[in-house]
């Protein structure tokens, strides 16, 4: 195979081969940067269809390390906006209810926020689990281990400055490759659409979500998107700590509605209902679980259930 | 400016300012290489319309050296055909008839010769003049130097394994920035479209025409263009030594009839007859005292005009 080839290919609008993205993923490193600049405004410009974006996905979710199957292992996704916190309070919620929780998450995109560093917020908690770590683990929430799904990273550093990060096709790929590497049967995709989002229009907002629901299902995933419309930031706060603060109160049953409605919605996507887990206080136990197990000392958790203003404002940067 | 700016801009399909091409053509060297490749295929994908070409050939030319303007001086460009060896005849023949000839040309594109590559099968021939050995020189065939639309080696570098060699806007910028910068008043094209040729279509053929004819008239250079039709290789000598003795069997006044007359309409477009100076040779000794300005022995000179194959025998590798 030939570069310049498969990239004149996707130039005029022909459909690649699985073998194709295959060749592409795994000489990815190896290709002048040039060509898969080219080669990502050829896909963000002509577009990849669903079987397309399957095989892209397929070749950089098969070049990575993949977390051990797991039974009840659920997941979910947001395409992220402002003041978006809900992966905090579902996942130890979801744990709550008998679920195994892998989610390997992101940091903040252009304005939107990002779940990691909110959770850096919180002193001693450690975002970069093993993936040994993660195996053992029946619910938690970090970053992604370098060698999974690495062609991700290439390929997103690249995007983020030639203007390819819009592509249907490459978004699914981006997010799906990771989602399909932690051993999940299920994942909720909150795709939001709006000015406080990352994608501002409802037609690309509903694009995205089928293409995720069929490309999940194409890789054994069973997927469910929920379209939230977000003109307005989630919740009353924002900022990562400030988003912390609010997460620990919605997990004391003291949310705003708007953001416990969705929590809800997502909760019950995936076939559980966590209204209990919030009045009987196992979610919130399950939350500081969560962080024992990620690094946190039992002082920090204690003082941050109760008074999370003092701990967080330590350790907090001007 | 910013570059991902830039290059959202043309793959939304915006016209760009001048302001932006050469700041693009400015910061070229300075660019992620991923960036100038995902905004060759947008322009690719997407066209530059007329303004564009023009200002993208601007910024490419004033970045540059350039020629001193010369009165009479004239020049041609061929797209490029198979045994395509007609600026080797018309350069001293336009001469002869007592125009300046500062013609700058390429190496092969593709499985296509070049004027260049020819001339270096004569012994000698330095096909690497200063910009003050072209000032002073009448009538010369050499590469362009370095300092002359030096961006135009950067994109077509990257064009070339980025499946963006056929854009007609990059196309008519690489041309037309290195000839306007032999400060001549005159140009003729020959477009060449064919199986033989680089373009293929005929279509194709026109549009590219059409783009550099108005651009050209743009920079102030007076441009016609022919379309000729090249199913066919050119002549009946194919190959770099066999088209220098084809060359001069034109200039002696018995060249095949095909190549003939296409070299008399290209010099008839710049506004010369050159059948006399074939017939009497004149365009003959022109093309001896080119030879002997640009370092040919007097004796190789002789003897190449007396009995070619001797000459380029002894020097071509197998």
């Amino acid at each position: 195979m030939h570069a310049p080839t498969l990239i004149a290919k996707k130039r005029d609008g022909e459909v690649l081969t699985g073998d194709e993205f295959n060749w592409f993923i795994e000489h990815l490193t190896q290709l002048p940067r040039e060509q898969i600049g080219a080669f990502l405004m050829a896909c963000q410009l002509n577009g990849l269809n669903d079987d397309e974006t399957t095989a892209l996905t397929r070749a950089m979710l098969n070049q990575g390390a993949r977390l051990a199957p797991r039974t009840n292992a659920v997941d979910k996704h947001s395409t992220g906006g402002v003041g978006d916190k809900m992966s905090l309070i579902l996942a130890p919620a979801l744990h709550a209810c008998g679920a195994v929780v892998p989610m390997l998450a992101g940091r903040g995109l252009a304005h939107t926020g990002g779940t990691i560093d909110k959770l850096e917020a919180i002193p001693g908690f450690n975002t970069g689990l093993s993936l040994g770590e993660m195996n053992s683990n029946p619910c938690f929430i970090s970053r992604q281990t370098a060698d999974i799904a690495p062609a991700d990273a290439v390929l997103y550093a690249i995007r983020d400055v030639t203007a390819t990060v819009p592509c249907i096709g490459l978004i699914t790929a981006s997010i799906l490759s990771k989602k399909a590497a932690e051993g999940i049967q299920a994942l909720v995709l909150d795709v939001k659409f709006g000015r406080a989002a990352f994608m501002q229009e409802v037609t690309e907002a509903r694009a995205l979500a089928k293409s995720m629901v069929r490309v999940g299902h194409e890789l054994g995933m069973n997927v469910t998107a929920q379209l939230t419309d977000m003109n307005r930031p989630l919740g009353r706060y924002l900022g990562n700590s400030h988003e912390i603060v609010e997460t620990i109160a919605c997990l004391k049953g003291r949310g705003p509605a708007d953001t416990m409605e969705l929590v809800y919605a997502q909760a019950m996507a995936l076939g559980y209902d966590i209204t209990e887990s919030i009045s009987d206080g196992s979610a919130l136990a399950s939350f500081r679980s969560m962080l024992t197990r990620q690094g946190v000392q039992e002082r920090v958790v204690d003082e941050l259930v109760n008074d999370p203003w003092n701990v967080l404002a330590q350790e907090s940067t001007p």
